[in-house]
């Protein structure tokens, strides 16, 4: 279900809005949020609700790791999309699970009427970098719906 | 909010009622789910939706490990138990997640009046083994709520 209001949304958003995700900033189109899950460095498996306004989505990017990494997508409220280079977007809507193996070129984010949050889960593996590449030009967005 | 009846229950449940979880059956007092939300041997981190009827309950039990492991517990539908031993039981409500770390014995499961699920991540690490330990007794049960 879409949600446009962010005050409605929020009712739906089991997992929470979380502080501007202020860090990754420079790699989103639009306002993100970000509401770590588990406490950092005390378990190996970091979990965070990211949450998209609509229209923003992150920039092309990349989970390398010489083995394991990648990410799970677990969506829980809104709508959102991802993609992978050269295939079609995917719909997200709440029970969505996406694997993202590493070394795949991928974007994620809102649809263009809805707020959207997923959980993120990083997968642990070695040698585990993150590449940021281009964002996802409004034309190619614009097309999606 | 509390579901008593499973189709309503299903309504909410995004991520899916699976099958009967006969494999681990033998470790649950009650009938319980289970549906994988990743593939198994395709990513380092396994994810399953578990549901569990009104008063389903695991036994006492423990994620062993020489390093990592343990569980995390995304609370997705219903309303449901979490305890660990020597502590108090927690509530468990959709947006609630748990950090289950090793070598702590503990049980989950549905309140008396609600079915529940959660979403479990297995937490990779070393050797990791569960020990299956004693059920939660119908006298320390019934006194939680």
């Amino acid at each position: 279900m879409k949600y446009a209001n962010r005050e409605e949304f929020e009712k739906v958003d089991n997992f929470g809005v979380g502080a501007p995700n202020d860090a990754y900033a420079q790699y989103f189109q639009g306002n993100s949020f970000l509401k770590p899950l588990t406490e950092f460095g005390k378990c190996p498996v970091f979990l965070a609700n990211v949450t998209f306004e609509p229209r923003c989505r992150n920039n092309w990017h990349i989970h390398h790791a010489k083995s394991g990494g990648g990410q799970l997508l677990i969506c829980t409220a809104g709508e959102g999309w991802y993609q992978e280079e050269g295939k079609e977007a995917v719909s997200l809507t709440p029970g969505t699970v996406i694997t993202i193996p590493a070394e795949v070129k991928h974007w994620h984010g809102a649809k263009a009427d809805s707020w959207f949050s997923h959980i993120a889960v990083e997968v642990p593996g070695e040698e585990c970098k993150n590449e940021w590449c281009e964002p996802v030009s409004d034309e190619d967005y614009n097309k999606l719906g």
